[in-house]
């Protein structure tokens, strides 16, 4: 029943199987104001599981989680020009509250650094406070006028950290951590996604950063998008907020800061880089269900059984639902769970119970056979990190041979038709980036021909990735 | 030094004690948008540990977290008659997306019944699909003219859970759970506080229940305070949205639904039930830092000490943070630690070194003594679980002895102006609890003798609980 066609194929109309498979695997909806969304349990069951895996990860770094206002007073975007100029088309403004007109209208956060500024100019005063490192997990809003399911849409969830030290050094070298040691590790450690680190050219850079860091993942279509991005923000801010402190030496010394964000996103990127036309495939160390155990009939014997299993499962440390809903066709059942993507279905019937086994359904490299119930534990935990080896090999392997080498903008707009291109920097230039920028293609981001990240746009042997994206 | 006057001493002045602990101790800031509020980490990390006890009992009622959008199109708070009334006033508007008016303006989610019935009513098909648990960790905005940090904001940060289920029993039974077995358990046994669970009389229920249960708290002024609530919606919303379900008999059924909440609120009912004239005094199962070690002053033997010590109660499992920034005075140190109310302190100096000991300091009792440090790993957990029941019986002692008996709406008065009065309901009656509103005192909840929660207002022997409330 696996091939039953619940979705439009992907190379029939990709744009197409991505919304089918949101919908059908009951990831999200559509919100009633445009461009907003809700998250479905199932969705936001990845969610959580995405943030507690980034949060230990972000909390390693002596990171400390905090909550800042929603509404900012509309005056405080107008205090650094590049971050107003960036942000003031994407505003939702409360012009109105408890009934009056305000004095002042607020907008609802498109992201924090004005407000947390504010805060930190209060809060450092001498060396001794820094680095001071925030987090914050919480709801943005960015009008989004033609919005697509965690995609781009006008509201969505995400980590932001905003980040204040003594020196610019120190400034860099946390912007890198954040960008390689949290991000990269725990999109290629636990998304099981190939992603390309690089850094943005300066037209595509966060309004008001120095330098910002970029992850580009390949979707199933060839097209990039962008996973999470660290930006070293200097002195832009401290010095537009005033934010100081009084060094070891006496000095009143301005900060240097980093902000750095990754969002519900990621859960469509999970949807693009692992889907196929069945549905989602969720790589075994992020599920939330590693394994469902699947009573086929409704008999005593039968339901009995699937829930020691699933209790034996669970107590050797795997994440595991029981599906005993019996008055719900098996097939059907069977479709959904294949739709949602769960690593591993244990299917039990009579017939097996007889002979002391179950049927194993692995959804990663698909397939199906029957295994002795007794060597499951012994078994699955293998079973689910070769799966997750699969889908990261797989990520890759796809990305290496739709990437292509490249040395005029012509050969670029040809090869990112189905994959990326790269080419080198200091024939491309800005001119060519802008010139590209007509086509429909994107730089991506800019990386060194060993695959680390450039310190600088000038550095010799530079590379531009260059793609369609989302 | 833990006798510094940092605070206003509570019998002075107890809301400028309130303001002052809350601020010295770095709980949360006033935003710049009135009555909104900066949750700084330590006042988060007391929130986030509270989500997390939270959310696992939630979980374990196989309930799922899901999330819906923050801006809901004004039309739909109209649906529900008493629903409008009771949220209008405290509405936030956006007028404005995306650099233009909106056709129909949208509000900013003071809660989220309206939206998340709209859902259940496209979900909701089946007898299969109930019953639908739903719950969600989000931010909410409700206009506050008399802001007070944590306590009354314009933003707060909440659970709201929402239900639907078949019958009447099932609706009213859940929302009985999740009253008793979720928010009083979690109180009680993680919170240390005693809470007194009772029902809402017909003029404090929730804009749209049939029934509202609480949990009333006495906090140190003997005031009370609101800890959470559990609605019975009965079929209000069901029918504004028309949420219905094919039964097993064929025949078309309204769902019965709930719905509860609680938010950081709690934080402010933290401070003012366990709070002292030296800062507050966090419950150990709550404390996100159950012990801090302290190095007393930087020499290399003292930190490498406070380090191993600390490593060695981390893998005890004790939540434990390690204080050598001996760049600070060990005084002032140590008095940050009291106000912030960190359990147990441990303090390492040279001398104690020498004789192979440490400071205790305990904060909930209060009081110090030299340990061996062999032996903390055994004592400490035994030390924590009595501060735990220390505080608990505490706070019953304080609610026990400044709750009495009264006959009359006079005596009611006198007494609710240093602690909490009860009163037969059958002599009070809704006509006595508007008569108290005109002296600032109201009903909390409606209680059995026995302590149970009567099944409605007019159950024989209904006590009224009377209080001055937060």
């Amino acid at each position: 029943m696996a091939k039953a066609p619940v979705l439009t194929p992907q190379a029939d109309d990709f744009p197409r199987w991505y919304q089918d498979l949101v919908n059908k695997a009951e990831l999200a909806d559509n919100g009633p104001v445009r461009g907003t969304m809700v998250i479905r349990p199932y969705g936001y069951g990845l969610w959580e599981r995405m943030q507690a895996e980034m949060d230990a990860r972000i909390k390693e770094t002596g990171t400390q989680n905090a909550y800042f206002p929603l509404l900012i007073p509309q005056s405080y975007l107008a205090r650094e020009a590049d971050h107003v100029e960036g942000f003031a088309p994407e505003l939702a403004v409360v012009t109105h509250g408890g009934g009056k007109k305000l004095e002042e209208p607020a907008v609802v956060r498109p992201t924090s650094e004005m407000i947390i500024n504010d805060y930190f100019s209060k809060w450092v005063q001498s060396y001794r406070d820094l680095p001071l490192l925030i987090n914050q997990w919480a709801n943005v809003v960015r009008w989004e006028l033609r919005p697509r399911l965690f995609l781009r849409t006008t509201e969505f969830l995400w980590q932001e950290g905003h980040t204040a030290h003594a020196t610019h050094e120190d400034a860099r070298d946390f912007a890198a951590h954040i960008h390689r040691e949290v991000y990269e590790d725990f999109m290629v450690n636990v998304l099981a996604m190939d992603v390309v680190p690089g850094r943005k050219s300066a037209k595509e850079r966060f309004a008001g950063a120095i330098n910002t860091l970029t992850l580009e993942g390949m979707m199933g279509d060839g097209k990039a998008l962008q996973m999470a991005t660290s930006h070293e923000l200097g002195q832009n801010f401290a010095k537009a907020f005033n934010t100081s402190y009084l060094s070891k030496d006496g000095t009143q010394e301005l900060v240097w800061q980093t902000s750095w964000g990754s969002t519900t996103r990621m859960i469509g990127a999970l949807v693009m880089m692992h889907g196929d036309d069945n549905g989602l495939r969720v790589p075994p160390r992020l599920a939330q269900i590693q394994v469902v155990v699947l009573a086929i009939k409704g008999d005593e014997t039968v339901l009995a059984k699937v829930r020691d299993i699933g209790d034996r499962l669970k107590a050797a440390g795997l994440r595991v639902q029981v599906d005993d809903r019996t008055d719900t066709p098996f097939g059907r059942r069977a479709v959904d769970w294949e739709l949602k993507g769960v690593p591993v279905r244990i299917e039990v019937g009579p017939r097996d119970l007889e002979n002391g086994t179950a049927m194993l359904a692995r959804r990663i490299p698909g397939g199906k056979e029957p295994v002795a119930v007794e060597s499951l534990v012994r078994l699955l935990p293998a079973v689910l990190e070769e799966d997750q080896a699969l889908l990261l090999a797989q990520s890759r392997e796809r990305r290496e041979s739709r990437t292509a080498d490249v040395s005029t903008i012509e050969e670029a707009v040809e090869v990112t038709a189905t994959g990326w291109a790269r080419m080198p920097w200091a024939k491309l230039g800005p001119g060519g980036e802008s010139a590209l920028g007509e086509h429909g293609v994107t730089l991506r981001c800019l990386v060194s021909e060993d695959g680390s990240v450039p310190d600088s746009d000038e550095a010799p042997g530079t590379l531009a990735v260059l793609a369609r994206a989302y």
